[in-house]
């Protein structure tokens, strides 16, 4: 027979705290400490599964009542009070209570029973009249604005005036005459509003039983589901509980408690009560509770015996708990527990601690620790202490805070760079001119663009805050004045940029460095013990390489070249190279190149001696190291219309000729990637020679390089034939040249969908592979990303048309199979394929478990995630042993 | 045991017919001949595995001396004379033959065996020494040019000093003693070239076949199977033959005949020969050769028996065929037959009249079409007569000739059209702005652009001639000319484009439309009756829905609507659309085109009555339907700089700043397709209405319209889900407004890759779905079209990366993969779903074939495609039916 009402007291529930599903994490936890012997009010659970019941059919199921009024009886026993007796009246509370946490998303009715007649009992049992009018006039408050929708301000104006009246400033200085007087004022109030609150309790228990059930789909909760991707299949519980009360006298009061402290993870009690009050008062904020550590002093029974439950409760649910509790008339209850949402420091220090302790395994403690949430450990913040609002906000580019004066230009950049200044570089969007401005600058703002406009990746790379696409600002790089709404900044004003966040404040913030705790270190080994993914990271330069193997890298997985053709000396040979109208010219320019490329390489493999250093050759369309087109039209056309200065106005034509002919309706899917190799040879040439000068003449010092040469964008076996030619050959010539050989690999990104469909073919030739999961999503779906996000992604999100950004979370069920089946079909053609993921998903928690299920070799993030990665790969074995074992 | 040499000859072979692969052609048909009894000079055929055999291994196999010496030995007995005989010397040709005929690329000697000592044995048998002696100075001419690499024009040189000495014209006119003389100073070249002519046949023989070896990998011949698509493996086969002598005398001569007019098919022998005349001489074209019906007043008896012969060889191999043959001394050889190239129009009445001739079955007259020959049958193509050299050329985007004045804007098209003149609008490329100038034009000429660029697509839809992408040409707008190279041209100078071909001529060309033939109608209906596969159009327009069913269409499998939006009445109200700031305004918009839209459905259905017509929602990004940002730019700055027209700039400003917010990076994979309708549903319900609105109408009227309504771009099942409400939605709207109901199909393309992966999510609530190979390639490869044809696909076919162009022939492997699991996910949901394609693929033949095999149900491609495809659907079942037979 179907079971709808879970009761809970006298020692004994019929639930426990496996049933989050079905009773709701309250109505659970309630019952499981009601097993342990915690002083749990008793009550019962109406089940989730009734809310669904009542969703799908617009009415409640047949028993239910029944097996409410069999749980009330129970309840009267317990309590030795009667639901609706004027001698010893039962009240009740009516709270909500999901499977997942959703904290004051739900409605909430407390002292449910009082009426006309009931109040009479109610203060004869409690032998004063100021407590139970004051409950009364709560109750008629909270049934008239809650389940009767009259609004709460209106409630809120009486209690005002009668305050204002009395001359008073808190409720509690209201006597018993006026809580009186404000009863039949609030009565007044529900009258004329056409409203009733009915005197049967039992009638008033199912109408907020009701109106917990409706608030599962009010429309806060809803966007709080979506915001925190909650299934709205879950339906919530019901829980009905004796009321007891805190604001009957001194001996009485409520708070709420943290076995340790959720912001450094202290091994000590944290939190704070209120003497005489209920817990509304504490949430309310009117008056200032005391720290929980004063309790001892207050009633030391009382704290000795709260801390011995605390501790109870700790060691039963192997976590921080979060603990409400009411002391009547220096009786303790415990209203609710539950895990104890902690900031990254106290998460990492507590589950370390814990396994100190004896109290967790060290899976469990890594599993305890979100992987997302100690990107803030380290990744300089603003201060968590400073309260103050952004001015504005874009996307949260590249992470960290930068504090400095506003510059306009790379120009300007460089000019207050040298005189010691820190800057931040502001500009409509930045393009490969701006990158001198972009490397002296602390952090990069910009109007226009997304996560992975040039800005983005540049600042990525080079391991800068950034924040871009962030429309309320208005650069003008003329007038060097910046406009966010009304206000209107210059040159020397101080802004703070969040790129972790998308904040942007129009004054110096005060941020904080991070270190990384002992703890951290220490977790993160157990983590590097347990997981079997490696874990490399993207790095383009030595400093970020250096970075990287602090944190933990174990090689590089995408090292970009593109950088290394911009810098001041370089972006004019590579225009050079790029204007060169034959193959001869080309070689010149590219030979020019080739020292600083070198060099390049040297700092890089010096940096990650002994460890695999994964290089993608040369990947964006050439355009995009020539100026912009709109720029070169507006100054040839005003040179043109004032008749000047013919010599520039040949020159600019010229460069648009190349324009025109470089130009593409779609760069993304254009001339770019190994592309450019097959119709340029000798740039792949000239890169691969650069890589294995740099590697043999390490090799001669005793150094070990470990060069792993990629070939971008490769859709089609014979591009990547082609390539690998070009690299045999080349490494053949300087190996001879350099007089000493150097192991190579020469492998492939998967970033089409055709290299995964014929990955078999690929993989002949490829001794490794790296899914560019970037790419892949937008040739999958048939996304740019860039126009993406900006235009129809999130209105796909709050549809739910997606679950997640799929630039953001790997889509496993498309460009995931798309993954497997480059695995499967590498390995078939040869088993030992090395495969690797280097795009931004190789540095989210979910898309690196679903790389370790898929049977990759490692994943490569940007330095400051390999801490993330090397937790979320430890955990990925961890769940998939506990998925095998159930 | 290996064997390496085939004998022919004595009326048996060691070949025959069927054994191209291993002999050449040229092998298996003298071999084929022999063995049925038609006079072929006896010789033998050194296989095509010896020539594997030498290209892997740089020498001959062990063994093949042996077999050639015993081949010589049965030559010389048969033919009665020997080998380096002074008496009765045995002389033969060495000549390639591969599997696949590559006419004129490899080598030939002729005469071989000649020598100081066997040249009087030719005199004494001949009896005669002119002839001898010019049969001499050829070989030592062949021998010395092909095999010792003398160039030719050395010898020709001295031939002509010659002549010119003797006073005469033909080398027919030069006596015994000047050959005699002619020879001595041939030898004398080579001699001083330090080359030498071996005097042991043997010797030469070996020599001409290692030449003849070594030619399958000459320039040419690479380069021919480049073009052809023939594999580089194949190898060459070489034929040694004895030599017969058509130029002996008057009684003697030398000709080519096919069976058939390979030109207009009719049944009458034709072809032309030479009395007294080597087969190269013909060739040559220094005589003018006799037709061949004269050889019936000159030789009858010999004419009898070649007509006999070209007949039994007709009958045998059940084809036109193209015969070599040699008289000498009144005794007929047959050199040669193949399988005649013919034109189009003789193809398909070859094949006709074969079918009534009881000759061969239909399927094989199917067969024998190729269905893009008959391309040119459909469209008006250059004079075929005339000879003229192109004066550029570009991509030939859009089928058909068109002759007219050039003009430079479409306001001048408009402005010349309603003069009567034909024009061709010429631009660097076309925008949506153009759209009146292109209606109004004969023909569309752009500089830039792609197979897919607007002009491309739009002059597809509108059936008419388009060049694109033809950088040769300069057009200035503003100073009206037009610049090809040195050339200038202006308004009123005319031009011929032909878009089959690419082609530009600055001239008025000589056209022909031609009809479609009797026999080709036929032809087509057999292929009806044949085929499984169904074939509709892709028609935007009631005309090209008209021409489409002409052609025999089965109704329309893409129609689009975006063209729809412009016309001169209704760009400005679309502008207005997109540059509303709220849904209202933009409904109001929307509102105005209903109508227009409305209409043009209306003139769809009729035209398509009782047929499907899927009909895709808007699929281009909104910008599109704007001004171009570089002209609008220009002009700003124009304006700006001579502080001009203030309202004006501001106009500009308010355009330019909605196309800043719709400007997107790579519009290919941005904001278009379905994702319009999400974040603008309003368009889905006005496209809706006005295609229900319509069939109700026609309903109404006893018409039977049958919409099939088409997402365009989904990837994600919700996209579709999205839409599908929407459409179902205003459905039941319109149907209760108009009081009728009319069934109508929601389904979708499938042309991202996320699509097919995930198809059988898709189809849970798609009826049909609709192959988008054009998208479906670009996204797979991640091949910007426009772009990647532009820039690399060229050097990708040159160097052998891609054998086809995919954008022409579909896939088979990646893309193919896609659609063959796209249907096999989608018919596991839902097994009757119907599934065509409508990407430019549907009317490729091998493309067409594929989708036979995959289980599609329809393909749809251009109006001016649809005999093509019907043809090409009846062969992909003859094919697999004798697939499945072997």
């Amino acid at each position: 027979m179907a079971k709808y009402v879970y009761f809970f007291g006298g020692g004994r529930a019929d639930g426990g705290k496996d049933q989050k599903m079905l009773l709701g994490g309250k109505g659970a936890g309630l019952a499981e400490m009601t097993n342990i012997g915690i002083p749990v009010p008793p009550g019962f659970t109406i089940s989730t599964e009734v809310c669904r019941y009542y969703y799908k059919n617009q009415e409640y199921p047949e028993g239910l009542n029944d097996e409410v009024e069999t749980a009330i009886e129970k309840l009267e026993v317990i309590m030795g009070k009667e639901f609706g007796s004027t001698e010893n009246p039962l009240l009740v509370s009516v709270r909500s209570g999901a499977p997942i946490s959703m904290p004051g998303m739900m409605d909430t009715i407390l002292n449910l029973g009082l009426n006309n007649e009931t109040i009479r009992g109610l203060i004869k049992e409690m032998g004063d009249e100021r407590a139970p009018y004051d409950a009364y006039r709560r109750f008629i408050q909270m049934f008239g604005s809650v389940v009767l929708k009259i609004k709460f301000k209106k409630f809120e104006e009486i209690l005002q005036k009668k305050k204002d009246k009395n001359g008073v400033r808190y409720d509690t200085e209201l006597s018993a005459d006026d809580l009186k007087e404000l009863i039949r004022e609030y009565k007044n109030l529900v009258h004329k509003e056409n409203r009733e609150i009915p005197e049967d309790p039992r009638e008033q228990l199912w109408m907020a039983v009701n109106v917990v059930f409706n608030s599962w789909n009010n429309k806060r909760a809803i966007e709080y589901r979506r915001l925190h991707k909650i299934s709205d299949d879950l339906g919530t519980g019901v829980n009905v509980q004796a009321m007891v009360f805190g604001n009957v006298g001194p001996s009485s009061g409520t708070g709420v408690a943290f076995t340790r402290n959720p912001s450094t993870g202290e091994h000590k009690l944290y939190g704070e009560y209120l003497i005489n009050a209920q817990g509304e008062d504490v949430v309310a904020g009117i008056r200032t509770p005391t720290p929980i550590s004063e309790l001892h002093y207050q009633m030391p029974e009382i704290y000795d015996e709260f801390s011995k439950i605390a501790k109870k409760l700790e060691e039963h649910y192997r976590d921080i708990q979060d603990i409400e509790f009411t002391i009547e008339n220096k009786k303790l209850y415990i209203l609710q527990t539950r895990s104890g949402k902690r900031t990254p420091t106290a998460s990492v220090k507590v589950a370390f601690d814990m396994v100190q302790e004896g109290l967790i395994t060290k899976d469990e403690a890594l599993i305890s620790v979100d992987p997302e949430k100690i990107k803030v450990l380290l990744h300089p913040q603003i201060d968590p202490n400073i309260k103050i609002k952004e001015d504005a906000k874009g996307l949260p580019a590249s992470p960290g805070v930068a504090v400095g004066k506003i510059v306009f230009t790379p120009d300007d950049a460089v000019e207050f760079a040298n005189k010691g200044e820190k800057v931040i570089l502001v500009r409509d969007e930045t393009s490969p001119d701006d990158i001198h401005g972009m490397a002296v600058s602390s952090g990069i703002l910009t109007a226009r663009g997304g996560m992975t406009s040039h800005a983005a990746v540049v600042a990525r790379g080079m391991g800068k805050p950034c924040v871009c696409g962030c429309d309320a600002i208005k650069p003008d790089e003329e007038k060097k004045e910046l406009l966010i709404g009304e206000k209107r900044l210059t040159e020397n004003d101080t802004i703070t940029i969040d790129g972790t966040t998308g904040n942007v404040y129009l004054a110096s913030v005060p941020f904080i460095t991070p270190k990384i705790s002992k703890e951290l270190e220490l977790l993160l080994s157990w983590a590097d013990e347990k997981r079997s993914l490696g874990v490399r990271a993207n790095a383009d330069d030595p400093e970020s390489a250096k970075k990287a193997r602090e944190f933990g890298a174990e090689g590089i997985g995408l090292c970009r070249t593109e950088h290394m053709f911009f810098g001041e000396n370089r972006l004019p040979i590579m225009q050079e190279m790029i204007m060169a109208d034959d193959e001869d010219k080309r070689k010149e320019a590219l030979n020019k190149l080739l020292p600083f490329q070198r060099d390049d390489f040297i700092g890089i493999f010096k940096e990650m001696d002994n460890l695999p250093v994964t290089i993608r050759l040369l990947d964006p369309p050439l355009h995009e190291f020539l100026p912009r087109k709109e720029d070169l039209l507006i100054e040839l056309t005003r040179l043109k219309t004032e008749g000047k200065n013919e010599k520039r106005q040949n020159e600019i034509e010229r460069i648009l000729h190349k324009l025109t002919i470089l130009s593409e309706a779609n760069p993304m899917l254009g001339h770019r990637g190994c592309r450019l190799g097959i119709v340029f040879p000798e740039i792949s040439e000239m890169q691969t020679r650069a890589i294995l000068e740099a590697a043999c003449i390490l090799a001669k010092e005793g150094r070990k390089p470990v060069p792993e040469i990629m070939v971008p964008l490769v859709g089609i076996a014979q591009e990547f034939d082609n390539q690998k030619k070009i690299i045999d050959e080349t490494a053949k010539k300087v190996f001879s040249e350099q007089g000493i050989r150097v192991e190579y690999k020469v492998g492939t990104m998967i970033e089409v969908p055709r290299a995964s469909l014929t990955a078999n073919k690929i993989a002949e030739n490829a001794e490794f592979f790296s899914f560019g999961t970037n790419d892949l999503t937008q040739t999958a779906f048939g996304f740019s990303r860039d126009d993406a996000e900006r235009k129809f992604i999130p209105k796909y999100l709050a549809d739910r048309l997606l679950k997640e950004n799929p630039f953001e979370v790997l889509d496993q069920e498309g460009v995931g199979e798309l993954v497997r089946m480059g695995v499967e079909r590498g390995r078939k053609t040869r088993p030992d394929l090395k495969i690797g993921i280097c795009g931004e998903h190789g540095g989210e928690p979910s898309s690196i478990k679903f790389c370790h299920d898929a049977g990759l070799d490692y994943v490569s993030c940007s330095p400051y995630r390999v801490p993330i990665a090397r937790l979320a790969s430890a955990q990925a074995v961890i769940k998939i042993k506990k998925e095998t074992a159930e």
